[in-house]
């Protein structure tokens, strides 16, 4: 563990003022009262006997030669009501149902660190960076070090966990929310970019994004189209790994997007995640050309059809720029700032016998825009188009987008695709399908006019469209052994 | 253009008996009697008059200095009316209006091969390859040499492309249908699974289907769940680029299946493409770990989770086994042969914000089963849970998988995995989404017991879950450079 020696803890409160910056600290999942979170009756009862809470190392004796010991952990509301929870040196954690345990020993209970905050002083010539939580497996870092669940975090437990950012910035925090990473929806999207209008209005010079990793790409392209013209780096981060596993990536990612919005010349919403087979570098994804690729590796978010903007050196704390093709940081008045977006859109999955009703049913349940993750070169079974007619007929915007990902959308090669053109489906060009369901949300929050709507889809806003293609953008898959 | 010499051509029938074998060439897209498809009106007059046919060779004089001189060429019904569609020699198609040309003179008008066939005299020693037509791009080979758009493709017609197939086997053909890649429905899987089960049945060595490559991974998978035990290696192959670009993978591809089933110990369904950068090589992709992952690149089917099984060599014609982790051959007599799809089953996509709706409405509309494309581990919005509860109730099966492509579900890490395996569904283990599809439209054409469907689901019938994942089935995106 991290340890942080300059700085001096004191208690800290769910509402705290830092920096003149109002802090607002939503905690939903754990309340911090209960020094027993999750366990219920014969336990409860047990443990409270004992004087245990969670973080205390307890010893469990359940056989002569069976001695389990580690700190108390809380209990899941899925786990077996009869059962301790148990996080061992390894990092792993165990349930053990009390009827197998003879006696239980309570070696030691420390203060929990989760009552405490630095004040850290701030410093003058180094820059401000604003930390705005909206909760995922990055968070559960400070979980680990205090051994509890916990949504929050504070500007002390960053830096505890991260001393280094105390070199290079002033760390203000700011919880948004604490949500899993699969409930985030539009309005939550609206919160973050509102979140993001205020920290730039209030002249901070970084911000960064703690976010569940699943849909932290559909948050980034929701970022990019409502806050345009940047005059800094606004970083999205996450962990794959959580913190009690040896290999989290969760401190080394968030320094890196740390370092990222204190040295990138961009004025765009990227991610930054650990994106080499080395711990020693993470790479800068533009947020409108990244995706998760993988379910559980570190490395799981790639840019596609798009190079990576830059490379960050965790050991020189420095930034190297791989694509020239961004845009500048802009002047802090020529913001634009349009946080709207339509629910009432769909992202619909092409594939054989793809059944032409599911499009009938959005167009009568009133949804306004569909965006097609169509197959090849931006098609769909010719048996949809008549519904994909009507749809645009009665005012219904629809995108095509290509499921194959790599690659664009050529609608003017086969016969579907000119068909599929000739109804008025709008052509998503390179647009991944998620980045095109993000914008087609964001065009029509502003316009329903059909015309205008197909106006601004194929506007290149932020790079969400990149008309070159060099074939070092489709990755290799295997080292062909010569034949 | 590769001439076959040692060939006699005569005249060729829609029904053709050959080698006792039944060929069916069903004929959809254009009449073959007509000899100017397309052309109407005054363009169709003009043409009649000069005694000009598709194929022809003509030059139109537009200018003192432009002249155009090409063959005549089918007109798209998407082209203008009034329009002349020449091939260039350099194999470019060109739309000339006819009010801008002057004159047009019929340079040639040769007999046109696509009314011949070969009498490929059967020879002894060598073993059968089945080829099954059902359309795409490959087969518009054909209409290159012809000058015409035409569906069919004769055995004398395959040799003529690619002159080696004589020496490595007796080419015997069967066209299906030829229909575009997404008008692929379950109906057509069971039609191409009933023509590969015929094959079988009938002695023949190998089997390759020739078929767009949009949808090919899904009836690919389709007959790999249809065809188990497999005597023979089922290959469907494709091409990216059409025979009248000079980087067309067409004879290539076409090659290469056939080696890879005259060649291959595997009793499995695969796909055979382009697949290195070398135009030396192929790759062989098992059907049921495939995807399509670029919209136009020759190399755009790569393994998803799993290796391919094999590298086919085209200047040794030899095939290589990459994977040792593959189905051998089985006898004949154990061919299980369960051609059945339920076609009320969803591929669905979570997403940010993604209405719950959807889901109720599916259930509403009767349908059998939904495959979620989840986020993550396999997620979706927890909003979304009291609506999969409700499908399970109401006996819809619900599978989850993972929108990231590479890796595996697991949905013990997290809440919403928990609560989402607790109202029933199904986790998809490291299935692709579209696999997942095709599986559980097959499973749920033989049973509705929801237990029942699970147990099948959680089959591994044909290695479509890889149990164990290595680094190396993770592509490289990036030569990183050094820091």
């Amino acid at each position: 563990m991290l340890v942080s020696q300059p700085f001096v803890f004191c208690v800290w409160s769910v509402a705290d003022l830092y920096l003149g910056v109002e802090l607002v600290y939503t905690l939903g999942v754990v309340s911090l009262s209960d020094p027993l979170p999750g366990y219920s009756d014969k336990v409860r009862d047990l443990l409270e006997k004992l004087g245990a809470s969670i973080g205390c190392r307890i010893r469990l004796y359940l056989a002569p030669n069976t001695i389990v010991e580690g700190l108390l952990m809380p209990k899941h509301e899925f786990s077996a009501s009869n059962t301790i929870v148990i996080k061992l040196d390894n990092g792993y954690n165990i349930g053990v149902g009390i009827e197998s345990i003879k006696s239980i020993e309570v070696v030691e209970c420390r203060e929990l660190p989760r009552a405490t905050v630095a004040t850290i002083p701030f410093r003058h010539g180094l820059p401000r960076t604003r930390i705005l939580g909206c909760g995922g497996t990055i968070a559960s870092k400070v979980e680990y070090e205090t051994g509890a669940v916990r949504p929050a975090m504070s500007p002390a437990e960053l830096i505890e966990l991260i001393p280094e950012l105390a070199e290079l910035t002033n760390i203000e925090v700011e919880v948004l929310f604490n949500i899993l990473s699969e409930d985030m929806t539009p309005r939550h999207w609206v919160a973050i970019a509102n979140a993001v209008h205020k920290a730039i209005e209030q002249g901070v010079d970084g911000v960064v994004i703690t976010h569940g990793t699943d849909t932290m790409s559909y948050t980034a392209a929701a970022l990019a189209f409502a806050l345009q013209k940047l005059p800094t780096t606004i970083a999205l981060v996450g962990a794959q790994r959580s913190s009690d596993r040896p290999s989290t990536d969760a401190a080394l990612n968030l320094l890196a997007a740390v370092i990222t919005t204190l040295n990138a010349p961009f004025g765009e919403v990227v991610v930054v995640m650990h994106g080499t087979p080395a711990d020693t570098a993470a790479l800068v994804h533009r947020g409108v050309k990244v995706r998760k690729m993988h379910s559980s590796r570190r490395d799981a978010f790639q840019s596609i059809n798009d190079k990576p903007l830059a490379l960050i050196d965790l050991v020189n704390r420095s930034l190297k720029v791989l694509n020239e093709r961004y845009i500048p940081r802009a002047p802090r008045d020529e913001l634009q700032f349009r946080p709207v977006f339509d629910e009432r859109v769909a992202l619909v999955k092409a594939y054989p016998g793809f059944q032409s009703e599911i499009i009938d049913m959005l167009v009568d349940r009133g949804f306004h825009g569909i965006v097609i993750e169509g197959t090849g070169l931006g098609h769909i079974g010719s048996h949809v188009i008549p519904s994909i007619k009507r749809a645009v007929e009665e005012g219904v915007a629809v995108v095509m987008t290509t499921q194959t990902l790599f690659g664009r959308v050529n609608m003017n090669v086969y016969t579907t695709g000119r068909k599929l053109i000739e109804v008025g489906v709008i052509p998503g060009e390179d647009m991944l399908p998620e980045v095109a369901y993000v914008k087609l949300s964001w065009v029509l929050a502003q316009t329903r006019d059909l015309e205008k709507v197909r106006e601004m889809m194929l506007t290149n806003y932020v790079n969400e469209i990149n008309p070159v293609h060099t074939p070092d953008l489709y990755p290799r898959w295997l080292e062909v052994p010569t034949v």
